[in-house]
């Protein structure tokens, strides 16, 4: 067993390579705008339509392309992925012990807040309602991060900046974002590329030929059109590019959409078909 | 990473510089005169109406512009935001293990009862209801806070007031605070400010010109008027000042008002276009 | 910050100037014949009445002015503030670690039964249940209290006698006093002054003057008679109070009753109105 | 403050005199043969109506007047009166920390397995469902008790008999036992005695004379039969009892029934006229 | 205070003596056939029917009477009665603080686990969903229990076989086995035995006459078709010989029926009348 | 008392001996290109049809034959069973007390993520939602875990891969996986094997001879069409081969399919009936 690294060392994400992005619109001159302003941001969007990659991709050009000492940094961005046990404390940190005496351990969004990190909430919705308000100070003009258990009021660093997102399409009553906390944040929307676009993306990441990355596009497309269907859920670029991965393993097209599309995105029978069909039409 | 104070020694605003604040009545006056008499206080009103830095500034007023020695108190503002998790524990105190015995932590709220602080509980009615409960002996006669968890019976501060917060837009029935704790305190009603008083608040907030700073402070006040749509709440003055600042930085009026006020405020697709449809009109 | 004394030292009133009360009926010999002969009392009545104060009121008479050593008893009335999230364990006690061993440390009830104090559950109801369930052995001929962590069986004090307050007026069904605990106690209902009784009050706790105590308790009789608006709650004789700290502090009567009295009350706009127009008719 | 005992050395009913108890039927005969048996113990009844005090009778016949030396057990009953937060590991026992190491403490129904008392469990469908299934296995012909904690496998003592009581005038369906448990007891039923036991019990307890003891019971009986003014619960012996404490106590028996009966068994305002209007009937 | 044994030493039945059973069918053939292939068993029937004996009874003939070193385990038979807080953890074991180190202690499921007892675990779905899973890997052909906690992965003990009961008659649907939990299991259905066996079984344990035991055994079977009054639960067995040992005490039958059989089977006045008139016809 | 071996060591399955596996399709080559790629797998199908054996087959397969120094990795496969308690905690790993310091110890997820095995979730959509949200991370391009209690950001090892199962026939609304979770995963589905599979398995499995084992076949296959009766759930191979068992053992065949078959599979009489007349048909 590899020995863990010291708590508070590496959280986060070290880009060490630029990460691939295709630009969908203006989304880099507003995220760069707003980052100028140190104004936090909520990203909008359907699951798998690049969200977390464009966060990657902003924080490579935010930092390591930048002409201030900030180029340095060793984390520019900590990712959280939120869930429905997730807790302020979580973020924040805890005391741990440590021989004989406890030890405060900061959590992610404080060492985020310390180093001047991008900290990413990624479907903050999801977590524990306190930790929606630990970002309230945050995202004023305060930008202050009181820390509760040690008494610590913690001046963000001057490069810190917030950055959350959520899917609307399946929100709930229950779990949508307060205006109070809503109402401090820049929004993006995303969505799907179109099929030239995803083309593009599907041919880059799974290796797949032109002519097959296109039919894979297009097959998305079509069965993002299935509203008449019930089916709520388009189908993410990720899948597709797993398609493509399996036929550049060896699967022929048919079978590889089968396992990778239709039966992946939903279990339901008649949408089953229904994506088949269009399957069918689109291969050769 | 930076090592956090030790506990107990900031937790609260310095208040260093003066908080910037334009009175929109006689608030300052109550406010005073409630102060002087120790009476609790409760701030009614929406998000992002200026309700915390109206406490900021008032404590400047009080402790920082005192002529007692009041006017040194290093923290005089402990703030806290409350939410669905926070429990009384959190704010009178805990013990915790240092060495080989349990040290006592003080709260927050204890911090403010002690040190003759004003204590700012943001939101009141999301925590549990053992807070509601807790602040019951030090908003009536007694002033005193029995922490139960040491057998200390705390007398306050001569100086010590309680400020509370909520907003009555969105309180549910199951989240109201109990006659037997609103009958404690002073009301202060908050709304947003008038066209004129936003405009300046804009502009001295996001450093965009005047002509600029009008014409969202008019659109701040068409998209309050939105309730022929559904659309229950209104856009933040933050918000406003979010969009000029984004338009400082250069990003297009049209574009900065969709992303930090259309699409800030709802995922509504038709309360987006009634916005887009107002910042139409309003911009050049 | 000063350093907390010592668990079990202070908990509780130590009483050391007679609580102001005026008697609004035969309260305090009904009181003392059920102290006399031990008898659990329960204090029946709407928020801010009175009912802390009458408490206060009694443990002062029957042991600063007994004629025995119960005299000299440091803290004669221990008072709790019940809550929902309030335990048993809370009231008995519980186990800390201290140095290298676990320290008993007396909760607040099981200090008033080891002492002889008067034990005051403020709003029982609200608390747990193994609260209401804790007293039971208290409140019949074997006044014992079991503390089950220690196994301890502690006989009560000869002096110690339990007192609990509930609001009638908002408990729901959930909330109720349990007959097996509720047929323990001997019943008090508490209600609010009369106009004459509560103009004295005024006078006395906020300095104004015999003509402005007197329109104060006929605007509280007024507003409490506004059943016909659906409010629920009247306005406590402490908002009266808080009303003529105001006026006597410089804030015009009409804006002391409007923040003190109106606004405090409800937000409900009609009925704030309602408010208002018995202030236009009864100040000058 | 006065050291705790070790734990384990009292919990429970020392019973140093003997509880005076009038029997209602043959329910000594009955409780004594499963006794004999050691066949567990059911008491259904309402509240206030003597089960405590039978229990406590039974347990000073059985051990402290047996021929055997059951005689000299110190506490011959252990009484835990449940509630929603109780559960096996308060019953049975629990490891704390003491010095350097944990220590084993046996809960109120372990003592009582090895020192062969009788354990009375008071309402124990209030109790966690945890509570019911822990004596399981004291109650059919294995009579020994898993302490799954410490993997200990405790064979009863010969004396030890277990009896729980609960009222089935209030349980709800959430709260009744479960077949596999109430098979496993034979049942007592107890009502509240006839007026002339009943005013037997009045005057032996409160000190108030027969005629008075008398007027109180027909007292009693009345008030059971409001059931047309939809009172489902009848008045308790006990507050009988404590009404004639008052009357001895020099409070005017209207004003004692007033405060003892009529508002300590409701706070429905009609119910209250119809108690007082029977009081009103049968006292001079 | 007899110290409790060491952990892990005696968690489990010694079956020093052979416990008496009356088999009621074949059972034993079946059960001897799943052992024989170590397939676990779930035994379905009422409450007080005689699963429990059942399983003592097997382990007696399976480990007592066999001719391998079986036969010399000292607990072969580990009994966890179940409810609704019962965890994995309570099953599988959990580290205890021991002087400055935490020691693991099995828990009784790893215990038989380990050692080759029989472990069997009663009205399995009362408990916690997560016990039911963790017997998932030791009932199918991995036969292996995961310690997640410890990150053991321990084999099962070639004799080891895992036996569960439940009772059809009162699960709801949010208690019943998973099909991927109950299709691990060969399924014995128990139901109260014939008049003539049952009146054996009263005899043989409660010492009464032939005759009485007949009659006590009629009116048995007579209870359990009492379905027309609403009654869903039969009498068990257990207590016609509660019934039966209150005979031999001296109670007289009547009596004996009325708190042993009518009272402790209902407290519905109408089911208890109609048990009367059963025992009224079949008494002499 | 075996001690248990250390933390970490053995977690998994050894897999020192091929697993028997009859394939059904073309699921070996699915997975083995899914595996190439590293992509997530899903298994969707209903209980006891053989998923959890495909897993460890796959493992011999692409560990124990492969031609890399994969092939020595202790144990290949690291299965969860999860259940409605499982946490992200319980999977990723946690601080334990040692002697006088805390040690983190690696749960289940990381020793795969750390060692390059195959980690299964079994019914994944049973645990704790955040547990599903821990593995996104390793889900997609970046194939990560961060380790929020420690702070380390874990790079997976080159060979881990990820396959989760869930039964698509009994989920609900509440236990659906998200689509953000679901779209990340390549999907096999299952289903019981064909008559003739079905026989050979059973024949291996249990010891019966191959007409003993074609009849089992073939009532396995008659009772998976029960629909008419209501009956939802079909009967497993395990079942199946359990009766073979008995039936090997001695049992009758009629009998064994009673015990193990039609009472193993449902409470319900009229279900156990139809299963009993198919038994009748097809047994000689």
């Amino acid at each position: 067993m590899t020995p863990p690294k010291k708590p508070g060392d590496a959280a986060g994400h070290r880009l060490r390579a630029e990460p691939w992005y295709l630009p969908l619109g203006d989304e880099i001159e507003i995220f760069e705008a707003a980052y100028a302003a140190r104004l936090p941001v909520l990203l909008k969007g359907p699951t798998g339509c690049g969200k977390t990659r464009f966060v990657e991709h902003m924080a490579w050009r935010l930092y390591r392309q930048a002409d201030t000492e900030r180029r340095t940094l060793e984390t520019p961005l900590i990712t959280v992925a939120c869930h429905e046990d997730l807790t302020a404390t979580d973020l924040v940190g805890r005391f741990l012990l440590s021989g004989d005496e406890t030890v405060w351990t900061d959590g992610p969004l404080t060492r985020a807040v310390r180093s001047g990190a991008i900290c990413y909430l990624d479907e903050v919705v999801e977590a524990r309602k306190d930790t929606t308000v630990v970002v309230h100070s945050l995202t004023d003009h305060r930008r202050l991060l009181p820390i509760e258990k040690t008494g610590e009021l913690l001046d963000a660093h001057p490069d810190f900046q917030l950055v959350i997102s959520y899917n609307p399409g399946y929100q709930s009553v229950l779990k949508d974002l307060k205006p109070s906390t809503r109402q401090r944040f820049v929004s993006l929307e995303f969505d799907y590329p179109s099929v030239e676009l995803e083309a593009q993306i599907i041919g880059h990441e799974s290796g797949v030929g032109a002519q097959d990355a296109q039919r894979l596009a297009l097959i998305g497309a079509k069965v993002r059109n299935l509203r008449e269907h019930g089916f709520e859920e388009g189908v993410s670029t990720r899948l597709l590019v797993y398609t493509g991965q399996l036929i550049a393993g060896g699967i022929s097209p048919r079978r590889a959409c089968d396992v990778a599309i239709a039966r992946a995105v939903t279990d339901d029978r008649e949408v089953q078909q229904a994506v088949a069909d269009i399957v069918d039409v689109l291969l050769p």
